[in-house]
């Protein structure tokens, strides 16, 4: 009856939880902008002194980039490592929050109560609910639950550069059994879910320059090359009419869905058009003749995130610019390899341009796509506390996004990960008024309690 | 020997001339920029008080956006009206200037000394080259030289929002015999050049917009319609692989040059080499099969002068956004209709619309080409004295600028304009470190003194 006593006390205490959630909401760790590295700090150091207060040996680990943050707590039995990430996405467009993004506050709405604020559910409220399930289980036994590293990041939304050459300077003190990641949400908002299969990410930036300076349209309009012209051609050319990528050797390494994945993602009963209504949109937008699991799932990307150039501003300007920009990512699946595919890249752009024009690349990171091995008895121990928590089966399933710490683990720590988190569809993350469900907040909490007491106790 | 007098008069006084026009200069004037408002009124304000001074009966006038300067002194003659603008351009990238746009200073350079600072060219320093032409007339004949009219404008660079109406309301004002329009230069920078054929401009901004909020590509990547990949896919169809334009009808009403005009342009020796050289480009990039002079003069262009979408800051988002926007311009020719172009543009973008995208547009202004008849007197008269002052022979050209108040004179004024100005190819007009050179200012006053011996005197 310990686990009940543990989860009793999860309810009894949640809304100091949720005081300490506030807390850390508050503090604007944007880790893309270099204006914000104070903040992160901030952040890293908040979390410090919390895994101390609850007696993890926990400290706060610089890098070139933002800190790591690293808490241990040794004891027999078999050693587990929990990842989240404590930065956040920038907030722009600001005028389309309805609060200030870091001014956080649980609202009541017509679903039910939610934590408003950036970072809410990703990641700094998915991360809590671990710790507070650590809290709760300290509270009844007096003692934390078990082997645990708990590993938190600051760069998550930067491309983690800092990320692998930490984990291989301290490979032996991140190295355990299996890991644990806390990035992700249920399967259509009700139903828990362990990711097995997430895609990769490669970023580029690139800027086209033709002329030495800006031109007047007047004068040179005609005659001279226009980069925006240029730009929008070769981002155009990037898909052919039936939604596929044009860059040459793009799907050379992409497998198709083994017929039981097949099988087993058609019984999850996905409702694309609830999924797309809820932002507006009806028509899934893919390649021609994949299911709308397999777009979001199974088949790689190629996105423009950010375009730039000429005059932006208010009014008018006839100007032909020197430059034009874009930033464009990749998401990859299946054995598709990033370094490859950017060269690839490199070279359809480069045969693409014209006379005068040249083109500049930047790299924004690059990860390959994640497949987990399920064989780990934790695997189902998980499926099975999940289950008994949500009252629902739960359900391996895959990830459109790219949570490069899973391959990482395997890559350079050699152990697998368990994906498990508690988002919905209609958080918002990365959009203004992202939101955690007040819901997914305590039964996350309690999901985590009975999965260490099914794997660690 | 009255004339030999008048050039005397501003050979000697040419550096108090520089100091009222520097004084002018450090006004920013910006008129698309709503938050340079009272710049654009203290530019007015400043040539009333010179205008005032000199003998004219001169005040700002107001219009719903930027005043107007009209500036009067009658006398028996021939009725001529001067028209140039006294605002200017933005100065982004202020990082390409090598000082202050408006700390304008006299430079000496390798190819002679330079008025340096945003609008020295474009259009300040031209339009004070008639003011001194008179003030020297003034000076050595106690009176001013003729029957004139001053005409400024303040919206030049922003669309000329209030012109017409301006116009319309004070027909009876403004309407003279002839106008002279000094926003032109030089043929290759040395030769004397009247402009008989202008192009027009048709100005849109357009927003495509998908989703109802910017959404997380992980997540929505490959489901999502991307409304930057629908604006980049729509721009780009914008050419045929010949550059021309694919908008249907869209040259129903563009003429091929009359011989005797093309065989003017090609005695004028157009060295196009060094006309993109001098910017770092080499290739002409319109329409296959033209002659430059004929991309730059008397061919309809479209451009892109702005795009914009998802993130642009430092670093990357794995953002889809909700919108994307561009700012797109059309160079018109001949007999095209700005607003039935119009009409067809909004067409052709809506007809290549994804399902779950719309758009909206924006007008930011449309004026028709304009084409000089060249039967007044006036023109050879004009045609003779700059050949005087310059030792070249004065040519009739083109101009692939858009200077819509030629038209309107003719439209709504009924009268001719001579399109006379001193401008070089490389003054750097709407471009950072704008100059005008000393040499041009001199002549230029200089020949508005012989003209105004001419036709007026």
């Amino acid at each position: 009856m310990t686990l009940d006593a543990v989860l009793n006390r999860i309810d009894t205490t949640l809304p100091e939880a949720l005081d300490r959630l506030l807390d850390l909401l508050r503090i604007p760790s944007i880790s893309t902008d270099p204006a914000y590295a104070a903040e992160c700090a901030r952040a890293a150091d908040w979390l410090v002194a919390e895994l101390n207060s609850l007696g993890f040996q926990a400290s706060v680990r610089p890098t070139p980039g933002h800190p790591m943050v690293v808490a241990r707590h040794e004891a027999p039995g078999k050693h587990i490592l929990f990842y989240g990430h404590y930065d956040v996405q920038p907030v722009d467009p600001l005028t389309l929050w309805d609060r200030d993004p870091f001014d956080p506050e649980v609202q009541d709405t017509a679903k039910g109560r939610v934590i408003r604020g950036r970072g809410s559910s990703d990641d700094k409220g998915q991360l809590m609910t671990f710790i507070e399930a650590c809290r709760a289980h300290k509270d009844v036994h007096g003692t934390l639950p078990g082997n645990i590293t708990i590993f938190l990041e600051g760069e998550e939304e930067s491309g983690s550069p800092s990320l692998v050459p930490f984990m291989q300077q301290n490979a032996d003190e991140l190295s355990a059994d299996i890991a644990l990641i806390c990035d992700t949400g249920l399967f259509a908002d009700t139903q828990p879910a362990i990711v097995t299969m997430l895609r990769g990410l490669l970023g580029e930036e690139m800027t086209i320059t033709a002329a030495n300076k800006d031109l007047h349209s007047g004068m040179f309009g005609g005659i001279a090359v226009n980069p925006i012209r240029v730009l929008t051609r070769i981002l155009a050319n990037m898909h052919d009419d039936q939604g596929r990528i044009t860059i040459p050797g793009f799907y050379d390494d992409v497998d198709e869905l083994a017929d039981p994945v097949r099988a087993q993602w058609q019984d999850l009963a996905f409702d694309h058009a609830r999924f797309l209504g809820d932002v507006g949109l009806n028509t899934p937008a893919g390649e021609v003749g994949r299911t709308p699991l397999e777009m979001i799932w199974s088949r790689p990307t190629a996105e423009v995130n950010g375009i730039w150039g000429g005059y932006i501003g208010d009014g008018f300007k006839t100007v032909l610019p020197s430059q034009a920009h874009a930033k464009v990512s990749f998401r990859l699946v299946s054995r598709q390899d990033p370094h490859k595919l950017r060269t690839a890249f490199h070279d359809w752009v480069k045969a693409q341009l014209p006379p005068d024009c040249s083109v500049d690349f930047h790299d924004h990171g690059a990860s390959p796509a994640g497949m987990m091995t399920i064989t780990d008895p934790a695997f189902e121990a998980a499926r099975a506390a999940l289950s008994e928590e949500w009252q629902r089966p739960a359900a391996f399933v895959g990830c459109g996004g790219s949570i490069p710490i899973a391959g990482y683990f395997k890559s350079v720590l050699g152990m697998d990960a368990m994906l498990i988190g508690f988002g919905r569809d209609d958080d918002q993350i990365h959009s203004p008024n992202e939101k955690y469900d007040l819901e997914c907040f305590h039964k996350g909490t309690r999901s985590w309690a009975r999965i260490l007491d099914r794997i660690v106790g």
